[in-house]
């Protein structure tokens, strides 16, 4: 459609500039290049294992058209024909249980009635919370958003803790970020801010954790840390299999299901009620797995 | 209600029997007893951790009653104003790659206008699929079924291998066994007859068990079993989180989160597109978890 295939055009090339700058980061760790093509599309998912800092990062692109389903019908309120979509999502699973795990995802929805937005969103997932790490990634976003709207931080942010929250265990899924979806640019020239600010995270998001792997790269940790890490990597697993709408999209639709679930990590565990001491680290980080904390004030 | 609670306290006894019968089995590990209380009823969550066999085994037992909801009502086509259900519901995970994953559950569901019906199943997966061990416990099963009704093995069999389906692999979850639900008794002796089925098939759960313990038990493995076996349990996640209605009741309802997803592996991997060589005992399994195959008949 119209405005579909320049965007997934640029978010293809954004794709690689963002593999080329975590490869920077990481210092190790290659992305294998694997195209896929299905009826609905195609996409690019890119993957490294094993890198120096990255266990498991997945960094994927696709550019998807369908008929217009009567289930999109209902939960878009709106009637259309066909629709196209174009994103990149990518989700990075560390080895050291200090350095944190992230995702982002950018995203363009197209109706052939004229409708369109983008949606998105950058969210940080720490094993252990660093308070002044949560302030920092908090105020990175901020200053992005608001090169665009004084809004979009605030609304963005609040947006994050309602949506990466698992709801049976009453807890956020890590610090949050921001999240936003359907926000419909009103003419051309909205679009392209739009389109402006989208790249501008996804640009962000390498840099952002480059100096996050930096930071926290040889930090000494121990098993105790691992088994915590493992534990935190299975709340991760509920998160994406219940909540995360692009996962349960992608397993009904009958995505590439290889590609989907790039994002699960590359080893967690389940203990029954572990329970951490009082005021360890542990416990510590499940005190702040809360909605509506000011991080950047915090600092 | 008229009925649950004395199948309530009979399931109650017969979860300590078929624990007891467990640790006889494995030779070390010991069910801790965990007793829970919420508004909507009570359990006790039995959880063996770090057995000689069985790395973890969860074995649950609960009783409850509420108001019947809407969504209930939707699902259930009928009308009524309360409910009452008791059941047990068990999953085993062993340490070696060797011996299956094995799961199962009995049920009772009761409504205040007078309808009442039972369900459960038992049902086998295998890391590594042993066709004579299949053969032999579907064998086990239909010994048990055709004692009350010749149809209950070949129909609960075809049941099993739609419910424990993971869609979007294309794949069974294992072996399969049998599965049914809202089976309704026309009358009390029937009530009786149906109840007798389920304590057999409670009983039949540990005796399976430990004799496909003894056999495989000392089977040696290598750190490539132990792999396939991490990323089979990943796929037992997979099954849970998304297919399990149990699971999805629970997560859903407010239920008992840790007792409900005791259930969960106790360390799973996820590794990017993962395909087993050519001929290797993987790709056999992989090529064997498919619905309709008659295992008694390939015995």
């Amino acid at each position: 459609m119209k405005h579909t295939s320049r965007i997934a055009s640029i978010y293809k090339d954004l794709q690689q500039q963002m593999c080329r700058q975590l490869e920077k980061g990481d210092g190790k760790g290659l992305f294998q290049q694997l195209p896929w093509t299905k009826d609905i599309g195609s996409g690019l998912t890119c993957v490294m294992k094993n890198g120096d800092v990255i266990e498991k990062a997945g960094l994927n692109f696709s550019h998807v058209e369908g008929d217009f389903s009567d289930k999109m019908e209902a939960l878009l309120g709106m009637k259309a024909a066909r629709y196209s979509a174009t994103g990149i999502s990518s989700i990075i699973h560390p080895f050291n249980p200090f350095v944190p795990i992230i995702h982002m995802n950018v995203r363009f929805f197209e109706l052939d009635n004229g409708v369109c937005w983008f949606g998105g969103g950058i969210d940080l997932t720490p094993h252990y919370i660093d308070e002044s790490e949560a302030a920092w990634f908090h105020r990175s976003l901020k200053d992005i958003c608001d090169q665009y709207n004084g809004d979009y931080y605030p609304d963005y942010k609040a947006w994050a803790d309602n949506y990466f929250f698992i709801k049976h265990r009453n807890e956020t899924r890590g610090v949050g970020g921001i999240f936003f979806d359907r926000v419909q640019p009103q003419d051309e020239g909205e679009l392209d801010r739009l389109l402006n600010y989208t790249i501008d995270l996804a640009k962000a998001y390498p840099r952002i954790y480059n100096q996050i792997m930096d930071k926290k790269r040889n930090k000494p940790y121990e098993q105790s840390h691992k088994q915590w890490q493992a534990m935190r990597r299975g709340r991760y697993v509920e998160y994406n299999l219940v909540y995360d709408r692009g996962t349960k999209f992608g397993l009904e639709s009958g995505g590439n299901i290889e590609s989907i679930l790039v994002s699960m990590p590359p080893m967690a565990q389940w203990e029954y009620s572990f329970e951490p001491s009082l005021e360890s680290p542990e416990q510590h980080t499940l005190d702040l797995l809360k909605k509506e904390i000011d991080w950047i004030k915090k600092e």
